[in-house]
């Protein structure tokens, strides 16, 4: 159950894998996960696979494996496949056509994110739960990209629960219907569970926000896990130089008695654009000094 | 000098100009700046033509001016004109390129965020400024995106200061500079400040840390203020429920001493993403009566 990163922190500053890689090395670290708002997967395809390659490189000369990569906040703007006009979510599908292709290319097996967002209604009010029309074709599409993944060579894919009731997955329930409804795809899709997101009182209730029940009835499908510090009521992704109510040692102990501990953990904190990268590396610096208790780099520091 | 709003807060929630037009509309405000956090220029032809369209019909059929469009966060990820590879600073001019061909489809005469970012160095130490040669490529391609802005019908284009040190331009002196290398482009450029850039005081020092110097000294190249509430720490982006150091009185005083009355001004707020619509709702119609009294809307409530 070591500890992996989520490029996160990099966005914007060590934005190249010759930037991104001695760093990570720097800090012990053995293991990856890429964001896509490192890389525009709608770049030109010289670009593209000439970044793929560096990847590989530059990630390989240092020991470090490069797990998966994920949707960052970039392409998370746009509603992706849940946008009300549905050429927005056939531009959605080609988007993450062109992401595997670069996974696949970079030597990278897997590929996820959060899969779509709803629009708001005019008076704010939010239903329960996405309609049954959006869903079904929402069902669709994500079989459609576990064909395109497969014919790239990719193994896995994950989606990625939000705390939002105009996302899918929102509940446990919602993701283990589409479980069963994307049962047999391609390539599997499982799931990418996020402290911060299970947690947020405001969205599940008090009594409810905890992963544990996440953990535990999503057992067989949980792929990836996403670490953060929050206080419950925003998803932070803070570091773990903040105070929250994530506990770095029992995190690592529910993973454990969940018959997860194998399941890689990625750190994904975001940090202000304006804040200085001399203080970005100080906090990531700590935070994972304060992780290696529970969640032990792979290599010596 | 009425309030506009930057459509900054409908992102991911009222994101078709069918659904943010209306809202707009009951919020009593006349002048709106688009976000390309609601519209991505690599979006195909066809969908960006209908959408174009659709910006026009459902605005113009309540009177809404849409006074310019202005680059978002999705966009801003990316380090555009700045980035260490000269192929991704190519995408992001093919990106500025699109962008400007829906402006001018949309009825919308002027295009403006953030130009661009270098990447951080390894160690993290921040240099004092972008450096010459990059800095030279990218008035080059400045000057060169405002023949595409003059060639699409644009009459104007809008640089927008960051409190960064690896931006373009961070300081007074940096904008100065830059307008004048700018002086006779094929189309003006114009600077957009804001007022949660210039008072930042960890990047200007608490003694300088302020849009007074800005407005003064730019005047005749200001062409768009952003208004946000913030406690000049980081670059907030908040909205006027919270308490900060922007009196919006004082703010609107400030504008019209330098002679700039008459330049638009847009709010500019961003809510997390898990945030309730609910409550984006309430706070933005909060928000619009705290500032009417220093930023009157153009109409009747």
């Amino acid at each position: 159950m070591s500890l992996g990163l989520n490029l996160s922190f990099c966005v914007k500053r060590w934005v190249t894998p010759a930037l991104w890689a001695p760093l990570v090395a720097s800090l012990g670290v053995r293991r990856v996960q890429l964001t896509y708002d490192l890389v525009d997967p709608l770049w030109p395809d010289d670009l593209l696979d000439d970044l793929a390659r560096a990847v590989r490189d530059e990630a390989g000369a240092r020991g470090i494996e490069v797990h998966s990569a994920f949707i960052g906040l970039a392409h998370y703007t746009y509603n992706q496949l849940l946008h009300p006009e549905p050429r927005v979510r056939d531009a959605a599908e080609r988007w993450m056509a062109r992401a595997y292709r670069f996974a696949a290319r970079a030597g990278i097996a897997g590929v996820g994110g959060p899969v779509g967002a709803m629009a708001a209604a005019p008076d704010g009010r939010e239903p329960e739960a996405v309609g049954e029309r959006d869903y079904a074709d929402l069902v669709r599409r994500l079989r459609r990209l576990a064909e395109i993944a497969s014919a790239e060579g990719l193994t896995e894919l994950y989606a990625e629960p939000t705390p939002l009731r105009r996302e899918w997955p929102f509940s446990i329930a919602q993701a283990e219907r589409l479980s069963a409804d994307l049962a047999g795809s391609a390539v599997p899709w499982r799931y990418c569970l996020d402290w911060g997101h299970a947690t947020m009182a405001p969205a599940y209730g008090e009594r409810d926000a905890s992963l544990e029940p996440w953990l535990t009835r999503l057992k067989e499908h949980v792929g990836v896990i996403h670490l953060q510090q929050t206080d419950g009521i925003l998803d932070r992704h803070w570091d773990f130089t903040e105070a929250g109510i994530v506990d770095p040692m029992e995190a690592a102990r529910l993973h454990e008695r969940a018959g997860l501990a194998d399941v890689p953990v990625f750190l994904e904190v975001f940090y202000p654009f304006e804040m200085t990268d001399a203080e970005v590396l100080d906090r990531i610096r700590r935070t994972c000094a304060i992780l290696e208790p529970a969640f032990p780099s792979a290599a010596p520091r």
